[in-house]
């Protein structure tokens, strides 16, 4: 983990290209600094000036006479390099570059690299250049040349803000002060020549003061970095919250192989968001909404489902509702997101048709418009669900209620009561409400929202933060399994592949079920191996440089007795001999491989790709039709872990063909999984060396899952 | 259509269970409209009071001695009836009842039966029971009980409001103020023992001061009613916004059949909407915030598609932005909404390139944070994009622009400089701003956000709107194709089904394609059909009281030759002579069919089912599995239209097996469109008789779609 003490909390700061001008951009940062109650010493530097901002200005860094933690950099971009040089010449740790004009202008790159170049070779921090700067809130350090904070700073908070875009964190910056959401630290990483947004997560992951992580990316630069970053907050419990925009460009690996290309490259970054629980975010609203919620909502308790598996925790949520209708759609937002609604228990619901006969008891509790003439009835209908043990969250609709002389009290008493009962399910509530009740109401534990399916979110996103905060390591730990190892057979990386009999020699090795197969070298041989494993088998070519075997007409299918392998050995066996490669020349063929026709009543597919950002990523979907034309396909990073894997048969509705699909018997999701597990081992044991494996199809039926095709693809 | 003018415009009003005391349920009305100014005259009726809140009280509606236009009731529910006699023999026009205690609760449907039949009887207009009553803001007359005006009203405009649910309309009315939305009518309608929402939007569809209109509805009474008033709404150029809540509750008809199963009501819903273009809502925001834009949204300017078709005419948009990132979401929300964004026009890019060099004159187009120190440069490219004639629309993101004192005043001149403009394209904008900054630009003609994706969404809501204003009729009017007359063969309804020969035949004269075929009655039959049509062939058991001819072994496919035929024609006659019904007696078989074996490379089913709320609802989808997991079927009201053919193609994935799937020819899919509206028409033509009517499956082949197998029941 990078140390970013001297860029985030550092006691002094030089100004390189201060400006007298307090608008400038080497004028703003002297003024914020000065008006907003930095504490550290601030040095201008500008050759030109004996005083800056009144301030004592030096002509060089060097004249400052001491080795700063910080400095800001606002010069031309040519003289950059240079300045970061005398910078770390100078003993000065982190600098904060705001000049443009490097990589984001074509040209550029060469300036950029000097830059980055320098600053590694003097061991100085870089966040830059073309970057909007940082902030600690704590410390008052506005190390940007953004003027948002003149007019307001947001509470000292727990939310850390990182973005890669400038703009997008400085509006970000505008919400949170007009929402008085707290914040921790603000940084921009913009060309990130040094420091990245991964690198900020990861220190946020370790800060103290820093509780929720919210980062905006328009791509990972590093994608080990980020994952590295991303496991170092679900280790500590925090919760990141993501931006990443650019989701529907075309995905860069895209045309790297026949899978990648029914995904592009959003659903990788999914997978890794999915294996690290990280929360993310398709608009500025909803970005903002689950800072909010998880760095002030209290944590709902979690009922375990049968599978006991922490991810599948869910929380029971009451509704309370003023209103049926609203209490409806509310309802169809739990059901959707799968929050379970219980009916109320039946001490609270007499209490209430006792008060109001023609309430609603079931779940949506409909109070019904009666609560204008009898609000207390309301509010004791809300402390009897939360303190009843029987909910994980409230989640209630006030309508304009809160704003009503006669409901107001009663509310409060409630609230503060609630509050003070560490037992009581925590409150969501929402309605329209003058902002003093609603600040109130937050500062007793209730989160407020206006839109009222925005409490049903809410209480998903806090389950799952407790959830994940319950247990701080992945579930069962993919890292943990032992590391495979794998012997690839001698030559197959030079010629790129394996042939299909190496491919599934080392599957099974892998523990992943095959097909009964053997390699035949003439047709008697092809016969044997067919009577001993039984009919009807299939007839395939086998050569580490025929992997379109079909192509060339390599392939015959349900071959029923010893004359029909015979025949069907010579052919695929003269197509061998006769396909050449695309230069012309002849194909080295080991034989054909006879293997039993597997029965079942589906298929899947699983691979597993190497992306050029994150890595191995493994992917599985249903097989034939279903992929081409749905592209459900599901990822995950690779190796697995047997909770991923089950995800992902979920996800890609595989899950379907599993489970007494078309009155076939049910098979063992956990051992379906298992085998997917095994292949991702597989593939991470090849490692460096693998480019693609896929197995298509996986025969689905009563067995499990039966590879009946392996492609490995080598370089 | 029905006359709301005595509902909503009275000239008179008595109120029966007037309540001296102004926050009754009995008292609030006569506050109201005294307070806020309605100009009719107001009867309290109270036989205990000589005057109620100022006025004179009459003992009874009948010693006013004028019939009045409307009477709202607030008496205990017992007395309802009678006083809806009273009514209408004093010649009320119409009432309004709030009391609850009806349907609503176990044992109040005869109540309820009693008040609608005294009501229908002396030909009064029944708003509620269990109501919250009417307003026209217009006319200041507030005909509700809830005391939410006299906090406030919203201003007199063009969005007419009605809602089942009186809490839901309440907080409707409370946004809608907030946000200065200005309303016409607002209605809600309880539990509909009369005025039905649909009469509401009907009667709206007409009224000229309506002309958005916003409906909250849970299920419709009766389906046809409300496809009446949205074909209303349709021809009349209103857009309709609707939210439909209880989504996910099972649907009332998924045990009707195998195909409603796997979909719920709530598809069939939204078959409805699409068929009649209306604007559906999940959440209380969207709700809202499609009124906002629809109301108060200038129309974008179209440019059509190859297609030509109004429905897929779209709206290119220019994106200009403060902020890269953000400019990337909203990319990513135009789409994800397919709407077009083509580039900037070279000489507005050269003005900017030449102001701003670093500027991205791509779209969207990026200002970058230089706009803090040229504002002019932005706006510049603002009105360029607006008038170069080449987008319909024009998203602007401001960040915290709009506040900035050295931005705000070049902002105003071009806005106001653009909406004097009629050919400029209408200006959305995102950011946070002062309200009075909001409100000055809404005046303008530009609409504003807070979320930059909901910049997007209100242009996509804008161009359908602008679209369907275009065309008023549905666009190729299933309605205008000629009705079709089909033969039911003699005996078959007593049997409750067609035999596979008779659908098949009905099908073909309805323009189906079915495969070649013949009912043979003995084996030599069946082998001169067979050589008569060629192999291979499947032979079938053909009875009108065998519908599932595989679970009794009544199918034999991919026949060779005219041994395998004969002997297959034995076995399943034998099959069919043996079948039993449930109550053991035999089965009347026809003979057996023998058809050719379709070749194709995928399959389709189509089926159309009796929605028990709106009548005959045609569907669509892939066959095999991917119906069975992926579950992506789409619905359309039968008959078809071409147009909704198509899309139905599209939402189920269907078209993809039709445009070149995995290699094969590309087939027309207009001309399978015109399939599914045979089938559709076919359907229309049983009419009442129909029950359903499933192709399972339709081969996808070269020439297009085939029928192999068709199941008809009937009622």
């Amino acid at each position: 983990m990078l140390d970013l003490q001297p860029l985030l909390c550092p006691r002094s700061i030089a100004v390189i290209g201060a400006s007298t001008q307090p608008d400038k951009v080497g004028g703003v940062p002297i003024r914020l600094l000065g008006e907003l109650g930095y504490e550290g010493r601030v040095y201008p530097v500008n050759p030109g000036a004996d005083t800056v901002q009144g301030l004592r200005a030096y002509p060089s860094v060097a004249a400052i006479g001491e080795p700063v933690d910080l400095a800001i950099v606002a010069v031309p971009a040519p003289a950059a390099p240079d300045v970061m040089a005398q910078l770390g010449q100078a003993g000065t740790r982190a600098a904060v570059v705001f000049t443009s004009g490097f990589a984001e202008v074509s040209g550029g790159d060469a300036l950029q690299h000097a830059l980055a170049t320098q600053a590694r070779t003097h061991g100085v921090q870089l966040l830059g250049p073309n970057c909007l700067g940082a902030m600690n809130l704590r410390e008052r350090m506005f190390a940007t040349f953004s003027p948002i904070p003149l007019s307001g700073v947001p509470p000292v908070g727990e939310v850390g803000l990182v973005s890669q875009s400038g703009a997008f964190g400085a509006y970000a910056f505008a919400l949170a002060r007009e929402a008085g959401l707290g914040l921790s630290h603000w940084v921009t990483t913009g060309n990130e020549a040094g420091l990245q947004v991964a690198d900020v997560i990861e220190w946020m992951a370790n800060d103290p003061q820093t509780r929720v992580i919210l980062a905006y990316i328009e791509g990972a630069r590093d994608g080990m970095r980020l994952r590295r970053a991303l496991a170092a907050a679900r280790a500590a419990g925090k919760p990141v919250v993501i931006a990443k925009v650019g989701t529907t460009a075309a995905g860069a690996s895209a045309a790297q192989s026949h899978t990648a290309s029914l995904a592009g490259e959003d659903a990788v970054y999914q997978a890794v968001f999915d294996e690290y629980g990280v929360y993310r975010a398709h608009t500025l609203e909803a970005f903002f909404r689950l800072g909010y919620t998880l760095a002030r909502g209290r944590r709902p308790n979690l009922w375990q489902t049968p599978s006991g598996m922490p991810a599948d925790a869910v929380s029971p949520v009451a509704i309370v509702t003023v209103s049926g209708g609203v209490g409806i759609m509310m309802a169809d937002s739990a059901e959707t997101l799968r929050l379970p609604l219980p009916p109320m228990p039946d001490a609270a619901a007499h209490t209430l048709r006792t008060a109001i006969p023609f309430a609603s008891t079931a779940n949506p509790i409909d109070v019904t418009g009666q609560v204008v003439a009898q609000p207390q009835v309301f509010v004791d209908a809300l402390a009897n669900v939360a303190r009843c043990g029987q909910y994980g969250a409230v989640a209630a609709f006030l309508a304009g209620g809160a704003n009503a002389p006669r409901f107001w009290p009663v509310l409060q008493e409630t609230v503060t009561s609630l509050h003070a009962d560490a037992s009581a399910a925590p409150l969501l509530i929402s309605g329209v409400m003058d902002d003093d009740k609603r600040a109130w109401l937050e500062a007793r534990g209730c989160l407020v929202f206006r839109e009222p399916a925005h409490t049903m979110e809410a209480v998903a996103a806090l389950s799952k933060a407790a959830a994940m905060e319950a247990t701080t390591s992945a579930d069962d730990g993919a890292q943990n399994l032992s590391a495979l190892s794998v012997a690839i057979p001698e030559g197959a990386v030079e010629n790129g592949a394996l042939s299909e009999a190496e491919a599934m020699a080392l599957l099974a090795e892998a523990g992943v079920p095959v097909v009964p197969h053997g390699l035949a070298r003439d047709a008697d041989e092809a016969v044997r191996i067919a009577e001993s494993i039984g009919y009807p088998v299939a007839v395939k070519i086998c050569s580490r440089q025929i992997l379109h075997k079909s192509d060339i007409g390599g392939v015959v299918l349900s071959l029923q007795n010893a004359d029909a392998v015979r025949a069907a050995f010579e052919r695929v066996m003269l197509a061998g001999v006769q396909a050449r490669d695309a230069n012309g020349n002849a194909m080295q063929v080991d034989g054909a491989i006879v293997a039993r026709m597997a029965r079942g009543w589906g298929e899947i597919m699983v691979g597993v790709r190497r992306d050029p950002v994150f890595g191995l990523v493994a992917l599985a979907g249903i097989g034939g039709t279903a992929v081409e034309i749905f592209r459900q396909m599901a990822f995950g990073l690779a190796p697995l872990s047997r909770q991923r894997a089950r995800a992902m048969l979920e996800q890609s509705r595989a899950a379907a063909l599993c489970i007494g699909h078309r009155g076939h018997p049910a098979i063992d999701l956990d051992a379906v999984a298992d085998v997917l597990v095994n292949v991702s081992r597989a593939a991470a044991a090849l490692g460096d060396r693998l480019d693609t494996l896929e197995i298509n199809p996986f025969i689905v039926g009563p067995d499990g899952l039966t590879a009946a095709d392996a492609v490995i693809t080598l370089r």
